[in-house]
C-alpha cells in the first residue's frame, strides 16, 4: 500500500487513483451470488476481507466494493466506490440505470481472444476429424474408417479483423489454413497479425464474393452495432459453396431466414453458432431444427474465475498503488 | 524425358534410376480395386496410359507398373519393374514374399505428420470445447453452458521425439501448451524442435513419472519394436493423475488390462484409440466397452488420393530422370 503521498487529491470514490486508500480500506466487500466458492475465496484473499452477498436488499451502510455482473438498483449510490464486472462487455451494466457519480467501474476482459480461437479450431477440427461421427460410430461398436480432412491448404475468411477476428486467423494459420480477414471497411497499410489477406466489405464486394466462394469456413466475429445487423444476410450465404459457417459474434447479425435456406440449398455445409438473436433458445424455438448445425450456448468467450480472479488481483494492485487500472472503463463514453 | 545418354549402365528393371525407359514406356499400368476412380484417373495422366486392375488373376504379359498396397503372388516376378506402395510401411509387402529380383519399390510417405498432429489437435480441443456433449445438448435442444477448458498452460506428454512426435507437440505448442516428449532413451543436445522439455524414459524415470503426474494430455507416438511391446503398462498409467490419453501409434505398445484398470480407477480421464492390438476389432470385442473412450479405426495418419498421387508423380518425374526416387525403398534393408 503506498503512503498517502501516492495519493492525488482526490474526489472520495473518484480520481486518477480509484477509491481513496482509506475509504477502500474499510469498504464492504459484496460479492454476486452466482460466483463460485473458490473465485469468492480468492476474492476475499485479493481484497483481505470476508465476502458478503451482493443482493437486492441493500441494506448494507458503509462504502461498497461489488464484484459481479448486475448492479441492484439500491446500490446505485454514492457509496459504491468500486464495481469489478465479471464480464468484459459493461453496456448492460451503464444502460440499467443512472452510474453513481465517482464510483470506479471496471471489467474482466480475459483470454477470451484466445478462448475463442481456440473454440473456432476445435469446432473446425472436430469437423475434419469427423468426431461426432467417430463417436456416434463408436457407441454402435463399429470399425469404420470415416472420411477426413486435412485443414491444411484451406481457406478460412474471418469476419472481424481486430483483436478476436486475429487471433482466430492466427491460430487456423498455425493449421496451415489461408486466412482471410473480412473488415466493414477496408484498412490501410499492412494486414493485421493472423491473416493472409485482408479485404473491406464496402469497397471491394467482388473479391469478398469470390472469397466466400472458395472458402471452406466463414467465421463470424462482429460486433453488433447498426451496421452490422443481419449482415449475414440471402447476398453472403448465395456467396458460399459449401463452407461451415461458425459464429462467435452476435446472433442479431445474421438473417436466420438466408441462413436456414443456405443450409438447405447446400451452400453452407454445416453451421456452428454459439450466439443467436434470442439467447436462452427455448426447447421449442426453430433454430434447434436447423439443420447440420450444432448450438453451443455462448460458451466461446466465457469469462473463467481465474479470468475474474486473476483482472480483479491487477485492479487491485493498481488501486493500491494510486494508478488507475487499465481494466477502467469510462463510465460515460461507455467503454 | 532424358535421351539414353542419362541412363546409367543399368539391369533392366534395377539400377540407380529404376525401371529403362525403354521398358518403362511399354509397362502396363495396373492399380489396385480399392483405389478412387479419380485417382486411377490422375495415375493415368501421370503415367500416360491406361490403367488395367490389379487382381490376382496376373495373366497380363509385359513388364508391369503397379500402385497398391498389396502385390499379388503372381506378380512377384521379374516382370515387375515397379511397385508404388499407397501406404508409408511397406513391411507387409515385403514379408509377405521374395521381393522380385530388381523391381523398384516406392511409398508414400504422405503428410503424415501433419495429419496425425491435426487429429491430436483435433481430439484435444474437442473434449476441451465439450463437442461431443454440445452435439448430445443440441439435438436435445437444451441451451446450457457447459464447461469448457483453456488448453493453454496445460502439460502434454508426447512420446516419441521423432518427426511425429515433433509434429504434435509443434502443433500443441501453437495453442500454448508445454509440450515434454519422452524418449525411450535421452537423447543429446538440445530438444528437438516442438518441445519444451525431452525426457528419456530409461535414463530418467523419476522425470517421467512427475511430468505424467501433472499431464492432462498423454499422446503415444511409439512405433513397434520389442523394446515397446507393452510399454504403456501398470506403472505408467498408475502415475497418470487424469490424463487423457491417447494413441496415435500402435495398439500394441498399450497393456489394455493397464489401460482399463486406469480408466476405471480415474487416473486416466479419458482415452482415444486410434490404433489397437489388434485390427479391425470385431463388434463383441471388449476393448469397445471401455469407459470414456473413443476408437477411431487407424484413421489418423491416413494417406489421401492427393498424398498418393503426388508422390507417384514425384517418383515418375526421378525416374524418367534417371534418378532414384527419395521413396524408394531399399528392399534389403526393409525401409
Amino acid at each position: 500500500m503506498p503512503g498517502p503521498g501516492a495519493v492525488p487529491e482526490a474526489v472520495p470514490g473518484e480520481g486518477p487513483g480509484g477509491p481513496a486508500p482509506d475509504l477502500l480500506a474499510r469498504a464492504r466487500l459484496l460479492v454476486a451470488p452466482e460466483l463460485s466458492a473458490s473465485l469468492v475465496r480468492e476474492l476475499e484473499r485479493i481484497a483481505g476481507r470476508g465476502a458478503e452477498q451482493l443482493g437486492a436488499g441493500g441494506a448494507a451502510d458503509g462504502p461498497l466494493l461489488c464484484v459481479g455482473a448486475v448492479l441492484p438498483d439500491a446500490l446505485r449510490t454514492e457509496r459504491l466506490l468500486w464495481f469489478h464486472s465479471v464480464n468484459a462487455g459493461t453496456d448492460p451494466l451503464l444502460a440499467a440505470g443512472p452510474w453513481p457519480a465517482g464510483a470506479l467501474l471496471t471489467r474482466t476482459v480475459g483470454r477470451m481472444g484466445e478462448r475463442i480461437a481456440q473454440y473456432v479450431l476445435g469446432w473446425v477440427l472436430a469437423e475434419c476429424q469427423a468426431v461426432p461421427e467417430y463417436v456416434a460410430q463408436h457407441a454402435r461398436a463399429e470399425w469404420r474408417r470415416l472420411p477426413t480432412e486435412l485443414v491444411a491448404g484451406q481457406t478460412a475468411l474471418v469476419y472481424g479483423t481486430g483483436r478476436i477476428g486475429g487471433a482466430v486467423a492466427g491460430l487456423l494459420r498455425s493449421c496451415g489454413v489461408r486466412t482471410v480477414g473480412v473488415g466493414r471497411t477496408a484498412r490501410t497499410g499492412a494486414a493485421p497479425a493472423g491473416f493472409d489477406r485482408v479485404i473491406g466489405a464496402e469497397e471491394d464486394p467482388d473479391a469478398e464474393a469470390e472469397e466466400l466462394a472458395g472458402a471452406r469456413w466463414v467465421v463470424a466475429a462482429l460486433p453488433l452495432t447498426g451496421a452490422t445487423e443481419g449482415f449475414f444476410g440471402a447476398g453472403r450465404f448465395a456467396a458460399m459453396r459449401g463452407a461451415t459457417f461458425v459464429n462467435v459474434g452476435r446472433g442479431a447479425t445474421v438473417d436466420p431466414v438466408a441462413l436456414e435456406d443456405a443450409l438447405r440449398g447446400g451452400g453452407v455445409r454445416r453451421a456452428v453458432l454459439d450466439v443467436l438473436p434470442e439467447e436462452p433458445a427455448a426447447p421449442g424455438d426453430p433454430v434447434w431444427r436447423l439443420p447440420r448445425t450444432v448450438i453451443t450456448s455462448h460458451s466461446a468467450g466465457i469469462t473463467a474465475d481465474e479470468d475474474v480472479a486473476h483482472e480483479f488481483a491487477a485492479c487491485w494492485e493498481a488501486v493500491a498503488a494510486g494508478r488507475r487500472p487499465e481494466l477502467a472503463v469510462n463510465t460515460g463514453r461507455g467503454y
